[in-house]
């Protein structure tokens, strides 16, 4: 993404996650980073007007749109570990992370440079004693959240593969990158 | 902190927050993840016998005793931008994350490699509209949480230099660091 850059990432049809993490194209060393965003933003629950930041407190996007109003930034992207761990799953189970690794490191970020992603439509609820539930995406058919770049990004975007993040259904996510017209075009 | 070094971090007045943060001494590359660690604990607040995990998803110290219950994983340690940007601060303040990058670069660790800090004794609440709140600590004085360390580690700690974070009061925090005595001792 350039700076400008609209992203628009769509759950065609409902109940769908996207995990999205961002780095600094000019220094892939700035990172998006869940805890400087967390603590500018002061909530856990990112909306339209929400700015997410870097590693060094910069802002790296901004939500310019946003039908749903609940996405997770507390989990990192499922991982064969994830699986394994949690799940007690064997064998080779599809990932959130090994689908943005293997995308990402064409541009020189490596798996262990892989922060916590921002869960674009998670549904995580913190309980007053401090338990996390994961509970079916609020998104519905056609939902959708958009997010400006304010500076030239690498992001990585995939649809998520935990089973109990998605209600249990895997479903497709589209995306569509937009431009800003150059005052050139627009003016003549 | 060799495998099995238990650190103790002691408030030694009450309401001092100290940030902690790890890396796997064989590679600097696994570091302390917050995002891994809420994922396989399902909570947001850890106490004795959780385990917090790497970016690899391996245990890097499990908290073997805590007399007071109540630490954040969601912020990152304050840093000049905490100040310039919530506080409105002009001018040098000290910060965790200077402490932390100073201590931590003569071991071959970089200052944009620090991820989100565990922020023990840290009292952060989170309100069901997802809101975030720093409240004083609830430690006491003589309080403290201890964690042994499950591979060898390189690891950082410094008492916070944020004023909401401290009830408004700075004071030392304390440690200990036990090493296991040697079977060959123990048993001569």
């Amino acid at each position: 993404m350039a700076r400008g850059d609209r992203l628009r990432v769509i759950d065609p049809l409902g109940e769908q996650v996207a995990d999205f993490i961002a780095f600094a194209r000019e220094d892939l060393n700035e990172w998006l980073s869940s805890g400087r965003t967390l603590d500018y933003n002061n909530t856990i629950y990112l909306t339209t007007g929400h700015v997410l930041y870097s590693n060094r407190s910069n802002p790296l996007v901004t939500i310019t749109g946003d039908t749903v109003g609940r996405h997770d930034f507390l989990y990192t992207p499922c991982s064969p570990e994830t699986f394994s761990i949690l799940y007690k799953t064997t064998g080779h189970h599809p990932s959130c992370f090994e689908n943005l690794t293997t995308s990402l490191r064409p541009f020189g970020i490596e798996p262990d440079r892989i922060p916590t992603t921002f869960n674009i439509f998670m549904n995580v609820e913190v309980s007053p004693t401090g338990v996390l539930s994961v509970l079916p995406p609020l998104s519905k058919a056609g939902d959708y959240i958009e997010m400006r770049a304010e500076v030239d990004l690498v992001v990585g975007l995939t649809a998520c593969a935990a089973e109990m993040s998605n209600n249990y259904r895997f479903k497709p996510i589209e995306f569509e990158l937009g431009r800003p017209v150059p005052s050139d075009f627009r003016h003549s």
